[in-house]
C-alpha cells in the first residue's frame, strides 16, 4: 500500500506540516501513512474557530444545525467502504469497524435527531420552567443556554478514531461550537479519512471544523474561558493538560475521559449452569476480545462469588482458548492486533506489574507469537487475584489489551466495596436475577460508576452489552476515569453551552430567546391555525376563540356520561366543605373538551391529529354560569422526519374575569 | 466586649485548635474573637465525614433531609438576634445583616421546599425519562442520581459568613452529603456563631458538619473523587488548590465562585429623564454601598452611552454625596466598614492600580477618614475611563469595596464587547425598556455572564436587584468568575451528586431506584386508593377497574356535546385518508373523560382535587366497538406543606388486546 499522506485542515485550508513521522500499520509494521503539524500557527486557528466558525454555526438554529449532522452522517454511511479499507492497519476487526465506523455514523444520526426532536429551531436553549420571583409576576426568571463564544479543542483517543471524533464534534456542532480535532497518531489516518468525508459534504459552513495531525504545539497557552477541552485518554496525560497554567488561570472548561478499571459480577443466585452465569461468561470473553481489549469501557476486573470463582475462571479460559487471535483481514480472526508493537510492549508490560502485584496468568501467554510477523497480534490473557484486597495493582493498574483478571468476593459489601475500590470507573455490568441484589448493590456502587447494567435472561438478547456507549445515555465516570460525561443526549450538548439565569419581564425574556415564554407577547392570527402548515406557522400565533357558559346541566349531562360523579361536581353542600372550593365545580375533562370544541377546526389539513398534551395545570375552579374561551398559540415547532412534525402549543384557558382557569401545552402531529 | 473563643467541630465535639489569632473588629479595630485550628486531625475528620456523616444521611430520604432542612432555617430566624449582635463587627448595617442572616435562613427554607416539592421521598434522583433502548422493551435506560460518598470541603469567603456557609450547606445536605465549613477568618465569629445554632437544633445526624476555624492544614492531601470543594474567594487562592496535586490526581470535583468585574448597562433608549435611566442610577448607588461594596456581584464597571456618560456619571456623584459611611451600628449610616484595615489598605492599592491603568477618580477620596477612630470605613470612590479598550486595569482589577467606573460604549456591539472583556462575570445587569436592545445584548453576552437583569419600568418595583443571588437561580459564572455554578434549585443539589446511566430490564430499575417506573412491577390494592392517605398509599399501589366499550354513539355524541368536530372523529373516509388511522377513532378527550369515570371514587376522601396532568401520549388509536380499562398507580407522593400534598399517579389506558391506548400522570391534591 503507498504511504498516505495525512494533512491537517487549518483554516479551511488542506495544510502539511512539519516534523513528519512515519505510522506503523499494526498488521505487519509497514508504513501506513505520514504526517505532521509542526508549523501551524495554532492560536490563529483558535482565532479562526472564534471568529468565523463560531459566528457561523451560531447563526444557524438548533435544528439546521441537527439537519447538518445527518448530512454528515449519511456521508459517512455512503463512502464507509473507504474507511473499511484502512481499518484493519489499525488492527481491528470488520466487526471491531463496525463500532468505530457505522456506530460514528449512528452517534451523528442519533445527534440530529436529538436535535430535532428535542430542542427547538431557534438559537437560544431553554433550561427548566420560568420560575416566578415576584408576586405580580413582572419579574420572573429563566434559565437559558447560549453557545460558548470559544473553540472546542477534542483530543482523541487511538481506539476509535471515527466514532471517538464523532461522538465529540455531534454536540459540540449541535450546540452551536466550531471545533478543532486532535486524533492520536496512531490511527490518525483513518481519522483523516473520515474528516475529509465530512469536507467533503460542502454542508460545514467555513471555519466550524478543523484538524490537528501531529501535536499541538503551543494551542493551550491560547485558551480562554470560553474556550472547552475535551480530552480522550491517560490519566498521566489529561493530569497534564489539566495542570496547564493557561486552564487553571482561565477556568478552562475540561472534559476529560481516561483510565478505567471497569469491573463486571456475578451475583451470588446465578450458579454454574444458570442462565446469567452463561451470559456473565459470554459477555467477559466478548469484551476481552472485541477491539483486542483496547476499549476504555472494557472490563478488566471479573468479580466472582468465592465459592464460583474457579467455575467462572474454568469457564472463560476453555472460551478463550477457542479464539481465532491474528490478521484482522481473515474472516474467521475474531481477536485483532493491538494497534501497534509498542502498545504490545506496554500491555506485556503492565501484565508483568500486574503479576507483581499480586496476581497470576490463568490462562495465555501475553509473550507467544500470534499473526502476520512485524504485526502487534497478542493472544488473551485471564490472569486470578485470589486476595483483591492484598493486590492493588489489579485495582490500579490497566492492561490496555485483551487482559483481564478474575477476583473472588465474600458477600455483597464486599462486593461493593472491591467495586469502588478501582475509585472511578466508567461502566460496571452485574449478571443477576435476583432484585434485591441488584438494587442493594447497585445503589451502594453507583456513586463510582458512569454507566452500569444489569444483565439477566429477561432483558440479554435486547442488551447492547458491557462496553456499548450510547449517544443517549452518559459516557464518563467519576474519580480515576476522569469525573466528566460526554453524550447523554442534550446533556452533552450543555457542556458547549453557557447556562445564564435571566431576570426579567416575561415579554423581555421571550424576546430575547426568540420564543414562547408563557406571559410573553402574542400575535392574532386571521386564518385558523389548523389550516397553516408548519412552516406558515409562527411561534406565537394565536388564536383567540369565542366564549362558552358551562351549565350545570352540562356538568350533570357530562357526569352521567361519562361515569365521573365526584363529589366536588356533584354534591354542592361536600363540594363547599372542601378546603378548595365554592361549591360545585366544573370536571377538569369537561374543561378540556369544552376547550377543544372552541378551538379545533374540524376539515382535514395540515394537522393530523392530537397526540399528548403535557404541563395541565387546572389554576382557578370553573362554577356553574361561569363562562370560557381559549387562547391558542404555537409555542414551539419540532421535525420529526420530512414527512411529519410536532407543533406544541401553549393553551390558555380564561373565565369571564379573564382569569386563567388552566393551561396547558398541546401536542399535534402536522405535515411540514 | 469580652474576646469570644472560637472552636472548631470536629467529629461532633467542639475542639480547641492551636496556633491561636486574634480577629479585630471592623468598627474599631479591638479584638472581638480568637480563632485556630493547627493540630486538628484533618485526615480524620474527613473519613469522619465519610464514614458516619454520609451513611446517616443517605439513610434520610430526600424529604427527611428537607424537613431538616426546615428545622435549621427556622432555628436561625429564632435566634437571629445573636447573630445580628455579631453582624457590626463585621462592618456590617443592620441592612446588610439582613441579606446575610435572614436570607441565610431564607435559602435554608428555600432548598427544604425544593426538596419536598421537586424531589422524590426516596433514596435516589431519577434524571430525565426512561430511554427506550430496545424494540421488545426488555432493556432500557434511565439516569439516576446518587450522592457521592465522599466530604464536601466548603471554603467560604468573609462577606457573607452566614448565607455563605448556609448557600452551600443547604444543597449538600439535601443532596444526602455531608460537609466541613471552613469560614474567611475575618467573620469566622458570625460563621461559629451560626453553625452553633445549627447543632444545638440537635437536628442533625452525627458527623454531618464539622467546621474549621483555621487553616485547613494537610487536609486537601486526603482528598478523593468522591469529595467535592466548594470554594469562594479569590482567583488566585483558587488557582492555587485547584492546582494540588491530589484535586488533580483524583479528579476531584471543584466548583469555584471567584473574581467578577459585573457590568451594569445602561440602553441607548434610556436617556436622563427616562425612568430607565433614574432606575439605572439607583441601583448603581445601592450595589457600590450595600456591604460596603464587598459583594462578589456589585456592579465594578457602569457602562452608558458615550452621549450619557457625563450625566451618568453626574447622577451617580450626586447621590453618593448624600450617603453617610461610618459606624454601621448608628441607623443612618447607609455605608458601613470594610471588614478589616488591611482590607481598606488592598481596596486603596486597587483603586491606585486603576488609575495607574487609565481610569480617573471623579467622585470621593478613598484616603478620607471615615467612621471611628482605628476602625474600616471608607467613603465611596467613582471612577471614570474615557477609553476603556485602553484600561485594561477596568476589566481586571477588582477593588473589593465601594468603588466602580464609569465608561462610555459607541454603539451595542461596543457594549457586548466590553460587556464580555471581563472574561465571565457573575452577575450583568441591562437597564432598557426596548426589547430589541435587550435580546440583542443579552444573546450577544450570555456566554460570558452566569445571572443577567433587564430591568426597567415594568418590573424595577418586583426587581430582586442586580446583586442578589436567588436559590431557585444559578449564581456563579463562565472564566474569571470560576467556571462554576452554585444553587439554582435542583441544579445546585446535583453537584453533590453523581450521575450514573442505569440500563436493565423496567422492573429491575424500579427495584434499584425504589420509585415507580413505567413498565415496572404494580401491587394491586383491595381497597379503592381515593380512599387512603397519603401516607397510606405507597408507590406503586395499582388500581385495575373494569373495561368500557366505546361506541360510534359516544363518539358522535361528545362531539355534539362539546363541539370538537375535528374529521378523524366524524368522517369515516377523511379519516381513513389521514396516514395515522384507519378510519374514524374516539376523541382523544374523550377517552381521558372515559378514563377518569372508570377510576373516580366519587365521596370526599383524601383526594381533594385533580389539579393537573402531565406528559400525555396517546399511542394507539381507540376504534368504535373498541373498549378500554384503567391501571391507576400511585407514581410518587411530594408534600407542599402539613396540610396538603399532590400524589402523582402513572395512568395507563389499555384496550381489549391490551395494546396502550394513552399514558400520562396525573395529579391530585390530597390531604396528607
Amino acid at each position: 500500500m503507498k504511504t498516505i499522506e495525512l494533512l491537517n485542515y487549518a483554516r479551511d485550508a488542506w495544510t502539511r506540516g512539519e516534523g513528519v513521522r512515519e505510522i506503523p500499520s499494526a498488521i505487519d509494521g509497514s508504513t501506513i501513512a505520514s504526517t505532521g503539524s509542526d508549523g501551524l500557527d495554532f492560536k490563529a486557528m483558535l482565532d479562526h474557530a472564534r471568529n468565523v466558525g463560531g459566528p457561523a454555526l451560531r447563526k444557524m438554529t438548533f435544528h439546521e444545525r441537527a439537519w447538518m449532522l445527518k448530512d454528515l452522517g449519511l456521508a459517512i454511511m455512503e463512502r464507509k467502504d473507504e474507511l473499511y479499507a484502512l481499518n484493519p492497519h489499525t488492527g481491528a476487526t470488520k466487526g471491531d469497524g463496525w463500532i468505530d465506523i457505522d456506530g460514528g455514523a449512528l452517534t451523528l444520526l442519533s445527534y440530529s435527531s436529538t436535535g430535532r426532536k428535542k430542542l427547538p429551531n431557534a438559537h437560544v436553549l431553554l433550561d427548566g420552567e420560568l420560575e416566578p420571583l415576584s408576586k405580580g409576576g413582572t419579574f420572573v426568571g429563566q434559565h437559558i443556554l447560549t453557545p460558548h463564544q470559544g473553540a472546542a479543542v477534542h483530543i482523541n483517543a487511538y481506539n476509535f478514531p471515527v466514532w471517538g471524533m464523532l461522538e465529540k464534534m455531534a454536540p459540540t456542532l449541535l450546540a452551536g461550537m466550531p471545533c478543532i480535532v486532535k486524533p492520536a497518531t496512531a490511527t490518525a489516518y483513518l481519522c483523516e479519512a473520515a474528516f475529509r468525508i465530512l469536507i467533503e459534504t460542502g454542508k460545514l459552513p467555513e471555519g466550524a471544523v478543523q484538524l490537528i495531525v501531529g501535536g499541538v504545539g503551543d494551542l493551550f497557552d491560547h485558551l480562554t474561558g470560553q474556550d472547552v477541552v475535551s480530552f480522550t485518554g491517560s490519566a498521566a496525560t489529561a493530569g497534564k493538560l489539566k495542570n496547564h497554567p493557561t486552564v487553571l488561570r482561565e477556568s478552562v472548561q475540561f472534559v476529560a475521559e481516561q483510565d478505567s478499571l471497569n469491573a463486571s459480577m456475578l451475583g451470588t443466585d446465578a450458579a454454574p449452569g444458570s442462565p446469567e452465569f452463561d451470559l456473565f461468561i459470554a459477555e467477559v470473553v466478548r469484551e476481552m476480545t472485541t477491539k483486542a481489549g483496547q476499549k476504555c469501557t472494557a472490563i478488566r476486573r471479573i468479580l466472582a462469588p468465592a465459592q464460583h470463582l474457579d467455575a467462572v475462571q474454568g469457564a472463560i479460559a476453555g472460551k478463550l482458548a477457542d479464539i481465532a487471535a491474528g490478521d484482522p483481514r481473515e474472516k474467521e480472526t475474531q481477536l485483532g492486533c493491538l494497534v501497534s508493537t509498542s502498545q504490545r510492549d506496554d500491555v506485556r508490560a503492565k501484565i508483568a506489574e500486574l503479576v507483581e502485584g499480586g496476581a497470576r496468568i490463568v490462562h495465555g501467554d501475553p509473550d507467544a507469537a500470534v499473526g502476520p510477523e512485524g504485526g502487534a497480534a497478542i493472544s488473551p490473557t485471564l490472569l486470578r487475584a485470589d486476595d483483591p484486597w492484598a493486590a492493588d495493582a489489579v485495582h490500579e493498574v490497566e492492561a490496555f489489551g485483551p487482559v483481564a483478571t478474575v477476583m473472588p468476593y465474600k458477600d455483597i459489601d464486599d462486593a461493593i466495596a472491591l467495586a469502588n475500590r478501582g475509585m472511578g470507573s466508567l461502566a460496571l455490568s452485574l449478571f443477576t436475577y435476583d432484585e434485591q441484589i441488584a438494587g442493594e448493590f447497585i445503589r451502594g456502587a453507583a456513586a463510582f460508576h458512569g454507566r452500569m447494567l444489569v444483565i439477566n435472561r429477561d432483558n440479554a438478547k435486547e442488551s447492547t452489552g458491557h462496553g456499548s456507549p450510547l449517544p443517549v445515555l452518559v459516557h464518563g465516570g467519576p474519580g480515576r476515569a476522569g469525573g466528566s460525561e460526554e453524550m447523554g443526549g442534550v446533556r452533552g450538548v450543555h457542556h458547549y453551552m453557557q447556562r445564564t439565569a435571566i431576570q426579567s419581564t416575561p415579554s423581555m425574556i421571550a424576546a430575547i430567546a426568540q420564543q414562547y415564554i408563557p406571559g410573553g407577547p402574542k400575535r392574532k392570527l386571521d386564518t385558523h391555525p389548523f389550516k397553516l402548515t408548519m412552516s406558515e406557522l409562527e411561534i406565537g400565533d394565536t388564536l383567540y376563540t369565542d366564549a362558552r357558559t358551562v351549565t350545570v346541566e352540562d356538568i350533570e349531562h357530562f357526569a352521567e356520561f361519562t361515569g365521573d360523579k365526584f363529589y366536588a361536581h356533584m354534591d354542592e353542600e361536600a363540594a363547599k366543605a372542601s378546603p378548595i372550593f365554592e361549591g360545585r365545580v366544573a370536571h377538569g375533562y369537561l374543561i378540556l373538551s369544552f376547550a377543544a370544541g372552541l378551538f379545533v377546526y374540524a376539515p382535514p389539513g395540515p394537522v393530523l391529529a392530537n397526540t399528548g398534551l403535557e404541563n395541565l395545570r387546572f389554576l382557578t375552579p370553573l362554577y356553574p354560569g361561569d363562562s370560557m374561551r381559549v387562547e391558542l398559540t404555537v409555542r414551539s415547532k419540532s421535525i420529526k422526519s420530512d414527512e411529519t412534525g410536532v407543533v406544541k402549543w401553549a393553551v390558555e384557558i380564561f373565565n369571564q374575569d379573564d382569569e386563567l382557569v388552566a393551561t396547558y401545552d398541546l401536542l399535534t402531529e402536522n405535515t411540514p
